[in-house]
Parts: C-alpha cells; sequence; structure tokens
C-alpha cells in the first residue's frame, strides 16, 4: 500500500503537475489526508521544488463556519486567502488540489450562504482567471476518507470502505502493483489527443444530443473552437494534466447557442449538498427552469451566483465505457463522476478557442465564451446518448451512438 | 476523556481567550491535533465567535521546508502568513495556539536556516509587537502528540507515554474529572496576583541570585516596572490568559543592569532543538559568553537574531513547589518548564512598566526595556535558589530562599 501511496505522489508532481527546478507548488489538503500530502511534498522536493505552501483545509471547521459564523462572513474572501491564492498565481506557482469531502457536508446549510461565498470568489479573479487559462500547472485529485467512502459502498464496514474506495481510485489512475503509472498515463494521454485532433477535424457547428431519458439538445460551437482533452500547457508551455483521472474531451459552447432539454444522467454533488433527479431547459443558451427531486434550492443558487452562471460554459465528451463507467460506481465526487460520462457545465467556459489561452476576458466574451466566477460540470451520458455533429456545410456526422464514441 | 478534552476547550476559549461576541479567532494548530482543534472552535462559537480561522502547521511539512526547501525562502515571510498575522492583530481577534511538537523536530536542520528565519519575523512586527503589548488576547497551550510524549516518556510505548502526558497537562491546567476548570482557574489567578501586587509594594531596585550550581546574578529594574502574572488585559481591558498552565509572576529587567553568570538548572527546546547544559556572562546586560554541553551553536543562534537578542527580556519567579515543578517530569515544552522554575528570556520585554501597554517602541527603550525579534524563556531555578532584593534605600529582603517564595 505504501508503494501504492508514493507511486500516485511521484504521478502527480511529476504528470499531473510536472514541477520544474526552483518553482512553488501550493498543496490543498483536508488536514484529516496530511499523510499522503506529505507524500506529495517530499516527492515535488525530489523534483526541486523551491517551496511547498499548504493550503489545509477540514470538513468540520468548514461546516461549524457555514452553521455559526456571521452571515456577513461569507461576503468576503479573508485578505490572506486572497494573497495566498493571488500571489502563487502569479509568480506561476503550481497548485495541487486533493479533494477529499463528505459529499453532504453542506446539507442542511443555509444556501443562501453558500450563494453569498460563490459571489465573494469575484475577489480571487486573479488566481480563478490564471487558473482557467491555464497561466500556473493544477492538478486535482482525490483520495478517500470515512464519510465519502461510505456514502460511496454504505453497505460496507468503514474500513472495508476506504479500501474499495482506494482501489477504485487506483484503478482510475492507473496506480497498479509493480506498474509504471508515469508510463501508463504516456499512453493515455496520447489516445485523448487523437480523438480530440479528430474533433478538431472534423470543425462541427454544432452538436446535437438525443436520449431516451429526455434529452434533446442543440448545443452551438463557437467558429474557432478547439477540443481539448488529456494534458495542457501552462504559459511557459509545461505540460500538465489539470485533474486525475481524466477521460474526457472538452471544448467550448456558443454562449447563446444552446437550446433544448437536458436530463441529468447522476446526482450531482456541489457545494457539499447533493442534486438529483435534475433537468433543465436552455433558451438561447439561458438555463430558463430547473427541476430537481432532491437539491433543487441548492441547484437554483447555483445558476444564481452571477448572470454566466446561468449559461453554459463546457461540453465534454466521455463514452460510456470509459474505465470509470465501468467500475459501476458512484462516486459522489465530480473528479470521478464527470470522467463515467458526457457531461456539460454551467459557468465559466474555459478559453477552448484559437489563441484563448492569450485573449483578454472581453475578447473571450466576444468571441462567444461565457464568463462567471463558478463553474459546475454536471452529468448527461447514458448508454443510449446519441450526439450528431452538424458542420458548417449542413453535412451531419454521427460522434455517439448508443452512448459511444462512433468516430 | 472526551469530557475532559471539552472542558478543556471551554477552559481555553472562556478563561484563556475570553472570546467576545463578534470576535474573530485564529487557531495555529498541528493538523494532527485538529480533534482538538475542532472542539475549540465549537467551544468559540457558542461564545459568539464571529469566525474560526485555522492557521494549521505540520512537523513533517515543516521540516521537510527546513531541509530541502531554497535557502532564500528563510529571508522572508511569504505574503499569505503576513497578511493572516499583521490582518487579524490590527483587527482585535483572538490568537489560540495549540502548541504540540516533537522537540527535536529541527535536529540536524542548518542552524542558518532558523537564524535567517527569525531574522525575517521582522515582516510581521505588527503582530509581534501588539501581541506583546496585549492588544489583543492571545494563549499557549498544548495538547500531546506521540513523538512530544515519547521524547518526555521514553520508558513506555507509545499509547501510555500519551495517556500519562495527557494526565500530566490536564493537572498542571486543572482539568480534572467532575471538576470545575473555570472557578479553578479564577480561585489560582487571584493567588498569583497576590503575588505581583506584594513584589509591587517592595519596588525593588535589583534582585541578586545565588545557588550551587554556580549562578550569581545581580538584575536590575526600571524604576516603573511592573511585576504581572496570572491574567492580563487587552487593550479592550478583556481579562485573558496568555499561556496555560501558568505560575509565574514576571518583570522586565533593565536591560543594560544585568551582571554575572547564569547557569542553566533544565534542558531548553529551542526551534526544534534541545540545548542543555548551558551557562551564560553577562556584562552590562549583554550575553557576552555562552557555553553549553548540547546544541551551543544553536544557543549562539538564537542570541544573534539581532542586537536585542543577546540581552535579557523577562525576570519570572516562580517557586520550587510549583505543581508543574512537582509533577516531575521535563516536559520538552517551555510552556511547562517554566512554569516549573525560576526563568528569565533573553530577547523582547514585555511592556511590564507603568503606561507601557500604550508606550511607543521608542519610548519603551527611553524606559530601559529590552526590543528584539526573538523572545526565549529559559530555566533557572534550583531547589537552593536564594533571591535578594535590594531595594532604593538599600535595604535588603530576601524573595526566594531555598527555592521558595519567602515574602
Amino acid at each position: 500500500m505504501q508503494e501504492k501511496l508514493k507511486e500516485y505522489a511521484r504521478l502527480i508532481v511529476e504528470v499531473g503537475l510536472n514541477i520544474q527546478k526552483g518553482q512553488d507548488l501550493v498543496i490543498a489538503c483536508p488536514v484529516d489526508c496530511a499523510y499522503f500530502a506529505r507524500l506529495c511534498a517530499t516527492a515535488a522536493y525530489e523534483l526541486g521544488c523551491r517551496e511547498v505552501i499548504m493550503n489545509w483545509n477540514d470538513d468540520y471547521i468548514t461546516r461549524e463556519k457555514y452553521l455559526k459564523a456571521s452571515p456577513e462572513v461569507f461576503d468576503h474572501i479573508s485578505p490572506w486567502v486572497k494573497a495566498l491564492l493571488n500571489e502563487n498565481a502569479k509568480a506561476g506557482s503550481a497548485f495541487l488540489h486533493i479533494r477529499a469531502t463528505d459529499p453532504e457536508n453542506f446539507k442542511g446549510v443555509d444556501p443562501d450562504r453558500l450563494l453569498r461565498n460563490s459571489k465573494a470568489s469575484v475577489e480571487i479573479a486573479e488566481y480563478r482567471e490564471r487558473a482557467m487559462s491555464n497561466f500556473f500547472p493544477w492538478c486535482i485529485v482525490s483520495i478517500p476518507i470515512p464519510s465519502w467512502a461510505k456514502k460511496v459502498f454504505p453497505e460496507m464496514s468503514e474500513g472495508e470502505a476506504m479500501e474499495a474506495l482506494w482501489q477504485k481510485i487506483f484503478d482510475a489512475v492507473r496506480v497498479a502493483d509493480g506498474g509504471d503509472a508515469v508510463s501508463a498515463w504516456q499512453e493515455h494521454l496520447s489516445k485523448i489527443k487523437n480523438r480530440s485532433a479528430r474533433l478538431n477535424e472534423l470543425h462541427f457547428k454544432a452538436l446535437h444530443y438525443t436520449n431516451s431519458i429526455g434529452t434533446d439538445l442543440t448545443v452551438e460551437l463557437p467558429e474557432n473552437h478547439i477540443w481539448m482533452g488529456g494534458s495542457e500547457f501552462d504559459h511557459k508551455g509545461v505540460e500538465f494534466v489539470a485533474n486525475m483521472p481524466t477521460e474526457e474531451v472538452f471544448t467550448a459552447p456558443l454562449k447563446t447557442g444552446v437550446n433544448g432539454t437536458i436530463v441529468a444522467s447522476m446526482p450531482l454533488v456541489n457545494n457539499g449538498n447533493v442534486i438529483e433527479g435534475f433537468s433543465m431547459e436552455l433558451k438561447d443558451g439561458k438555463i430558463v427552469s430547473v427541476k430537481a427531486e432532491k437539491g433543487e434550492e441548492y441547484l437554483r443558487k447555483a445558476i444564481e451566483v452571477d448572470e454566466g452562471a446561468a449559461y453554459l460554459g463546457e461540453v465534454a465528451l466521455v463514452p460510456y465505457d470509459s474505465p470509470i463507467r465501468l467500475a459501476n460506481v458512484l462516486f459522489y465526487n465530480t473528479l470521478f463522476d464527470e470522467n463515467a460520462s458526457c457531461h456539460f457545465a454551467f459557468g465559466n467556459a474555459y478559453p477552448c478557442i484559437e489563441g484563448g489561452q492569450d485573449m483578454s476576458k472581453e475578447q473571450l466574451i466576444e468571441a462567444g465564451l461565457n464568463q462567471s466566477l463558478t463553474h459546475v460540470d454536471f452529468m448527461v451520458g447514458t448508454s443510449d446518448l446519441s450526439i450528431v455533429g452538424i458542420k458548417y456545410d449542413g453535412t451531419k456526422v454521427s460522434v455517439f451512438e448508443s452512448g459511444m464514441f462512433v468516430l
């Protein structure tokens, strides 16, 4: 186990972040996962990291704050948090996010407090914008904690659930006994690259989604959109992998060019609450109505963060035979669940257009990309999902049939 | 056990910090002690705390940094740490320090890195100066961690050592099964107040220390010095207790009025290293030579931080029958060990003179008080320590005989 943990840590700093000599690394990590942050810190120093800076968090303390702190606290980001994120973003530090949280940590929290806190994130725009445009390398990974493992495997004991979730995670991130995870990832990334290259060649004007649970949606794409996936490049040209695992290829939709109905195919864990059985109608890009069997209030607040929160910002394709999907587990963690399913995000768009990484916010808006303080992925893929690509000359090309890539 | 932990947390926020409605609380805590920080956070919110802000730390990550980070890292305090400390200091937030560390965490670390880091603390002067002058309430407490417990009780198993150290700590902070720690502290604090009141009445010009291990020292006191101890008051007049436990009464020496030899009576743990068997010569206040059987290099660097580091900043009296002394354990933690023994500190003086809390740095220097970036307590009390007070008219009054208060 210790060897696999070390291999996972090495994979993260070498492939996920590709730490360069003299670079700083900011690790966000729950205090209960300190043992893993320590392995990552040591692995980073081995690559010549200048300094590892810890940004610890704790589910309990955070929940206490949301339940008991004074309400005005949620209208601002603390000056020290701003300094930690904005200063390191400007300096080009690498950011590692070790996500491990109780999926229902904010159950019962006043949704208004979550909304106010989301709105306050405008104060860390420097950090957010540089993250979205890949100015610095960043990587999101997860490790199990008991509250999360029990949500995924409720029928197991805590110990069994932890072990089972570790195994699912190791499988998803290609860490195996005696295996070389770094090589496995190089091969995997090149497959994803081929997929996005094929989509870029086809240069679709729009995609039309349909399936039997009610999704019927047309998504226009900006004229100069680019499909991306696998690895990305920071402003110095250093390759990194922003999500581990990652199975998707993705681009940005045309903000005002999305029309129809989306029915979610999996629950969504957003901001410590589970939203289930939901659907939305979109008109000229805007989410004009939402319904949810559970957590509707939290979904409504999530699309109210700002004007752009009610528009889509990401179109991502994941085949129904993705290894994460085949694991046949609902992870209650978007990092995994989005890699089991085609998905969209509402909120901010990544600059997935030609030259987008160097464009100003205004230029990106001009190019038809959505801007928002928020970015929330949600899953729509099903075993019968069909996606038809529509080219500028009206030609139709089947992209997905029965939930699978057919290109 | 859980009940005693809760009682300890309640004692800390009610008596140690005396949290006021609407006040913020900054808790510095090792990640491995999160369970206790959580209890303190909950207890603080019960008193109407506005927001609990966590400043986590980790022995392993910190040691890795001192061993492996780039050297220039130690010349500055990170902007976000400056913001966290300075902004909260200015706002009058309460600061809780949960200290739990391996006494030898920095064994083998280049002493120059520790020195550079101490010098860099000039960048958090705003915080340090407001702490020293009690602008905001602050409180230092400790809880056991395995590495520390094993240093204190090397012959025990880790589990036994943890249990034994918890018991010693509960005894020292007056937390007992079914007892009311808050009332016990009120009684204790009033005893200490009586002791400092008596010393203030006597208004000594100097103290003369002698014992059989070689200490022979005359310490002049500033004309308007004040003996303090037990509780203190922040700038709003709110009473708090800066150290738990606390058994001492203390004042500031006249910076240039200390002459003779000091022989330490206990090891000193400073900055993650143990310094043992040490002595120093002082002339006109300045430490002109030091010797140590172990850790001499670390001691030399500690008094080199700045000009004031080589002068005394605190004179503290603790009888040889203090409960901490009677526990008959070397804690390898100054918070406890200084309350087992008469001690001095080299480095910065608390403003223990009339009106000192409202004086500028320049006025404090003018009044004869030492100023420094550092403040390191070290123990000198023995069972045969004699201290004679010398009044302005030359009268001599015995203050300590055979290590005990005789006033």
